[in-house]
């Protein structure tokens, strides 16, 4: 087993046609760094300046693709994450049309992270943001005809943006191509369930992890087991939650969301903006119950630690 | 403040044309009998027996309603459990046409489990279940012209199943008419989230609330706060978890339980029934992106300590 450091190549869309910049073993370690999902395009950006406009050619540098020596399709890929260290500042930014709540806040958003105190990032005085880093994009390479967008995720991976593919989580990839070629990017210093508002606290990372091959083992779509309990540090003084009662789940969801940000209005005089970002960053959507017909119930959480 | 007994009427529809069966004051404490949602009509089952055909209309046998002194519209009803004691047995049942799966599982299914040992609920020697009580319904009576199933929740609360309305959570519900019509039941021992497979671990419980009234505060549907962790005593193993990816949150919710199936007959040899009723008991059902168009992401937690 080897460790070897990932070239600082990168590529934007999922293609077989990328040329390999890498090919590894079974067992051997990738040592890397990554930038964040914007490409650099906010580097300069300081909160109080005008929103600058949003260059989405540039979005999800992502690392890759490695050659797995011996991968076939209908075989998986375990990827170990041993090491996550976040850069020292992030973004989150809402962007008009998209996000969960696009009808909400019409408005660019943009807010600049410090990233390099100890105790979590602070949110304007508000709120305290403990950090979890882990990539939102991890995925191997699917056949398609045309490249895709890295945007949409796929039972081949991708962009699923799982808050809880931290260090010490394993994960499960379905191999879809001879030598899996594995890309992954968007490093994200923490996320909540959903990632409602469009962003995480995306910042650059350096990272290390175990790639393993297990021959035999079919998946038909992304697995991972936890090392222990998932909001450890975070949970211990409870949760604010605001439910959502809809026939479709998607509204179920806004509408959990909708609750919350007036919550956090009402109860702390926070703007409706601050609101959904912290929703994004910290809060959970959870599925309360999807089979009393009619109607299914979407909870937003909010972990009351992070509450200044 | 004063603490009445329920009256063990019971109501099994919405509607304000219910004759109340109390009459309390902001801050009183209730103690209460809850008989689990079938009725009754379970009792004599026992595990191998043919599965008995369901009479619906048995269903949901609630208590209440209890109107609240000085509650309008616009304000909110506080309910605090403070004890929550299951009795010695429970049922969880799949019934043809219901549930998050039901072109997957089209034969009715009957467990009855046995909730006398400290330790939680045997599953045949597969799994043992934490038990973690509480009330699948608690609602304020909304205004209505026809009387409403119990079934589909609403706005004003009623089945919303959420597992986290335990003993130390305070359940904050909007109240619809004067006095609010208090009704609640449908206790359950254990349940994940989503409730996936109809059912949860139903068994009668009793139980002491305390209900407050919040005058002039006014939310727009259930809301509630936990006291501290979510799941002590359940993740300290962690989770095995599958991602449903799709482009719309029920398909991908759909997935993720089925994936979950497929893991654990392939890990541990279970029947699928098995595992889909273990998925509903103990299984929860998380929102891992839901921006990320044209594909969202819903993962499927199991805790790995209910594993024998």
């Amino acid at each position: 087993m080897a460790t070897y450091e990932v070239p600082g190549i990168v590529n934007r869309l999922w293609t077989t046609a990328h040329e390999p910049v890498l090919t590894i073993d079974d067992g051997d370690v990738l040592a890397f760094e990554l930038q964040e999902a914007g490409g650099g395009q906010y580097d300069d950006f300081r909160n109080g300046d005008e929103v600058p406009p949003t260059d989405l050619d540039r979005f999800y540098p992502l690392a890759g693709p490695i050659m797995i020596n011996g991968a076939e399709p209908g075989d998986v890929v375990e990827l170990a994450p041993l090491e996550y260290s976040t850069g020292d500042w992030g973004w989150t930014s809402i962007l008009p049309g998209m996000g969960l709540l696009p009808d909400d806040f019409s408005e660019p958003h943009l807010h600049r992270w410090d990233l390099s105190a100890p105790g979590g990032a602070d949110y304007k005085g508000i709120a305290t943001i403990p950090l979890r880093p882990f990539c939102g994009v991890m995925g191997l390479t699917p056949v398609t005809d045309e490249p895709l967008s890295v945007i949409p995720p796929g039972r081949f991976g991708g962009n699923v943006d799982c808050r809880d593919l931290t260090v010490g989580t394993r994960v499960f990839l379905p191999v879809q191509t001879t030598g899996a070629r594995l890309m992954f990017g968007d490093p994200h210093a923490a996320q909540g369930d959903g990632e409602v508002c469009l962003s995480a606290i995306e910042a650059s990372m350096s990272g290390v992890m175990r790639v393993r091959l297990h021959k035999g083992r079919t998946i038909q779509a992304p697995q991972f087991q936890t090392a222990g309990p998932l909001r450890s540090g975070i949970d211990d003084q409870g949760y604010y939650a605001t439910m959502g009662v809809a026939s479709d789940l998607m509204s179920a969801a806004q509408d959990a969301v909708r609750f919350m940000i007036e919550h956090l209005a009402g109860r702390y005089g926070i703007d409706p903006v601050d609101a959904y970002l912290l929703c994004s960053v910290a809060g959970d959507l959870k599925i309360s119950e999807v089979v009393d017909a009619p109607n299914w119930v979407v909870t937003a959480y909010l972990p009351l630690s992070i509450m200044n």
